[in-house]
């Protein structure tokens, strides 16, 4: 049932995302390059193939301007679960929320959205599978260990999947500056699925037409939207509320 | 009272950051550059010395792949406002939010802050002078278009800062994930200044020390933290609500 990932290795970087990875089981993790400075314990860093190098061996490795702290472990993407796995894991909770990412296509943003997904005990993230971009570094960086944490379901129909999960029993709702209601109006559900567009374009028609309804955040007419990662991370924390 | 900053100029990108530039009439406007493509109305251009260039020649003039849109706009750095000016001009509101960042550095971060604080109608953002990075263009693209509407007002004593506050009124919130009360479980006062650390080492000591009191948002376990721009987002969010 698990789908393998076949596009090859990347370089996570950074104190927080490499440990999160190293810690994590179900991640393949190659070769662990560390400065002096920076060396993980032999506790920690285990059966891991490790080299000590100098900071430019590993700038080396990485997008220019990277905060690495020293640390970059080569890895393979992860195993990643496919939504009926997710439903089938979800389906005795009694309160779950589901994020979907409709053109949502930074990476940074993306991290950022499965950090707070993983603060905010978000069940999964569904992106799209094309026009979405890969586990990478700076993905992994932004998410801050998040990535290990919360499934990124690729997916290649949101409105297939969609369908799923309103059968699942999940009611699914558009979050849209242009919705009459807020969030915090709404007797929101126990089981949601959130969806937020892109910043420029919003969700697309199709995806729109399929919500069962829209709820906005309240924000000035001064400006036209919130960052895509704010607005995800003030979603779920007012579902939690 | 106005302080004029004196170092120098520098390019707004990208066209929510350009155009809120354009509008705004305490922003010294320079030179407009854009490309054939995304050439703005003269009725919006107006005075602005405009030329038409190529995008190689935008990308010269802006960090490594910088999301320009077509345009960029170099500017001079706002007069900023001083404490005293800031709290002249909220003393009538009723009720009122400044943020107040301690040891947070990122351009991006600071940006993405202001976006937010924009949104959510904070009077002001508060850094300190040293140790915080000046305007430009990165923070201006990830301010989009914030930059202009909110005032960042740099200190040189945020204690002593903290102290000017309390004397107008404000109550001194630190947001601290070890913090024993959550945001929803306070009766938040109507004049807050909520105080947000760095990621990695939260606010300074004698900072944390001149709080009245702290909050927390609560967040799983699993995670450390959240992104600085992402909790100021959410802690706007819910004084809002």
């Amino acid at each position: 049932m698990k789908k393998q990932k076949t596009n090859g290795t990347f370089w996570i970087y950074g104190h927080h995302a490499v440990m999160a990875a190293i810690f994590n089981p179900n991640r393949n993790k190659l070769l662990l390059k560390m400065t002096k400075e920076a060396a993980l314990d032999k506790a920690v860093t285990k059966e891991i193939p490790s080299q000590i190098v100098t900071r430019n061996e590993i700038e080396a490795l990485l997008p220019p301007g990277a905060v690495h702290q020293g640390l970059a472990l080569q890895v393979k993407p992860l195993l990643s679960l496919n939504l009926d796995e997710l439903l089938n894991q979800t389906k005795n909770q009694e309160k779950t929320v589901i994020l979907m990412l409709d053109q949502v296509t930074d990476p940074h943003n993306i991290g950022a959205i499965l950090r707070s997904a993983a603060a905010f005990e978000a069940a999964g993230v569904i992106l799209p599978d094309a026009n979405a971009p890969e586990e990478s570094g700076t993905l992994a960086k932004s998410a801050c260990g998040g990535l290990e944490i919360v499934p990124l379901i690729r997916v290649s129909n949101l409105v297939r999947s969609i369908e799923t999960l309103k059968k699942a029993g999940f009611w699914i709702i558009g979050m849209d500056g242009t919705a009459e209601k807020t969030m915090a109006q709404d007797q929101l559900p126990t089981k949601a699925v959130f969806i937020l567009g892109s910043e420029g374009d919003g969700m697309r028609r199709l995806t729109a037409e399929n919500c069962d309804y829209m709820l906005k955040l309240p924000i000035s007419n001064k400006m036209e939207s919130l960052n895509v990662s704010n607005a995800a991370a003030i979603t779920l924390y007012e579902f939690n509320r």
